[in-house]
């Protein structure tokens, strides 16, 4: 298959501000080439499309891409259908993905991906580029028709990954909530993507961009660490058995 | 209704032992009446039923109350129809719900708390009492056939509450997490348990123990503060409309 994908853990590393940490992850995948780029915003909740389009599209504009926000498309399948790439940004998971199956936008997407339009999420729209999105960190705010998502990689990704708990707090650790995954989806794997950290899928080929290294946690509860520059199949990560990511897996 | 129900935010307070906090709370609900309390042990995913149990009976029997684990009955509909009480424990609560659904518990437990028998749940045994799981904290390691639950209240509660977020985190603190909630479910509410907290419901009546207040968030982003003591009646806390936890929620 003819992938381009950046699948970013977070539009922000540290105190850097909005995406100003991704922009050599962002080149790496568009390649500086003349491209309009049609961005959903549909993860957005508590503010509205055309602010959440006036934080990305200055962002990539300054790196030479234009940039414009499918809400205001009349057709959006046919946005998706002409878009020379697409961006997906974060926010809640389930209701970006709620919001993708009531727009047809799920089948719409991994078509144009399959065909080598290149795709970027960040967050959120890294979580739906996964088989599914039991990996997510958010909250299941509303329900979406399935847990089952694009597919556009063939392995579950966590975001945002951060080590430990708060001081105080007795709820789950970030490491408790994938041991939990990885025991009740055995053998399936996950791979973690700390902030800052992006993985670039170059057809069946991906590489670790950023500082901190993405983790790849096991089953036998064992771990992996993916440093800056590695590149791996993307068979190399066990994901979901095949047809799991469908009718059977929705139930 | 004849509700005796105890939703409890956490196991653990602080650097207490498991349900350590709780002997008083625990009291309030079961009033020292010798109780054979049937024990669900579903959220648990790491770890078996019976080293669950082991840590759960013992905390009970201190307390005057016999425990056993459902997962020893052969017939677990049957054990919960001859229920002097039904504890629910913590853990997953995706794994939970799911786990319920399959052994057909969901309508039994309700069915059986709607006429007196008392029910105590603490985090995701708290969450599937609630009208549906949709502000669980935790990871959507499984799909359940919904995410509507038992609705043993009327409204959404939020257990393990904290303020905030670690340093050098850019996700989403709780606060934000719920305010998406809020926006997405208008004029729906959520109650927030801080850990230690408990909501105790007789009849149509909540009353907040713990040394904690509990928090009422409301969609235009104000805060109620419920301070150990406060009594009010379940339907002043706003939850999805009448219909919503059922098969038009589902979907």
């Amino acid at each position: 298959m003819n992938r381009r994908i950046l699948l970013m853990s977070s539009s922000r590393k540290d105190t850097l501000g909005y995406l100003e940490h991704a922009g050599q992850q962002l080149h790496a995948l568009l390649r500086n080439e003349p491209r309009k780029v049609v961005f959903v915003p549909f993860a957005g909740v508590t503010f509205s499309f055309d602010t959440y389009e006036g934080m990305v599209k200055p962002v990539f504009e300054r790196l030479g891409y234009a940039l414009e926000s499918i809400h205001h498309a009349d057709d959006p399948l046919r946005a998706i259908e002409q878009a020379d790439a697409i961006a997906v940004g974060g926010g809640n998971t389930f209701a970006l993905l709620d919001r993708l199956y009531r727009a047809g936008l799920v089948d719409a997407i991994r078509a144009k991906v399959a065909e080598g339009t290149p795709y970027v999420g960040w967050s959120a729209g890294c979580n739906v580029a996964c088989p599914t999105i039991r990996t997510t960190n958010d909250m299941p705010i509303v329900q979406p028709p399935s847990l089952s998502a694009m597919g556009l990689v063939p392995f579950q990704i966590n975001p945002h990954f951060v080590s430990g708990k708060p001081v105080g707090y007795n709820g789950e650790s970030r490491e408790e909530r994938l041991a939990e995954f990885l025991h009740i989806n055995a053998p399936e794997q996950v791979l973690a993507l700390p902030e800052g950290t992006a993985l670039h899928v170059t057809g069946e080929r991906a590489t670790v961009l950023g500082e901190r290294p993405a983790l790849v946690f096991e089953s036998d509860g064992s771990t992996r660490s993916l440093p800056e520059g590695t590149t791996f199949d993307l068979d190399q990560v066990r994901g979901p058995a095949a047809g799991a990511n469908g009718p059977a897996f929705a139930r």
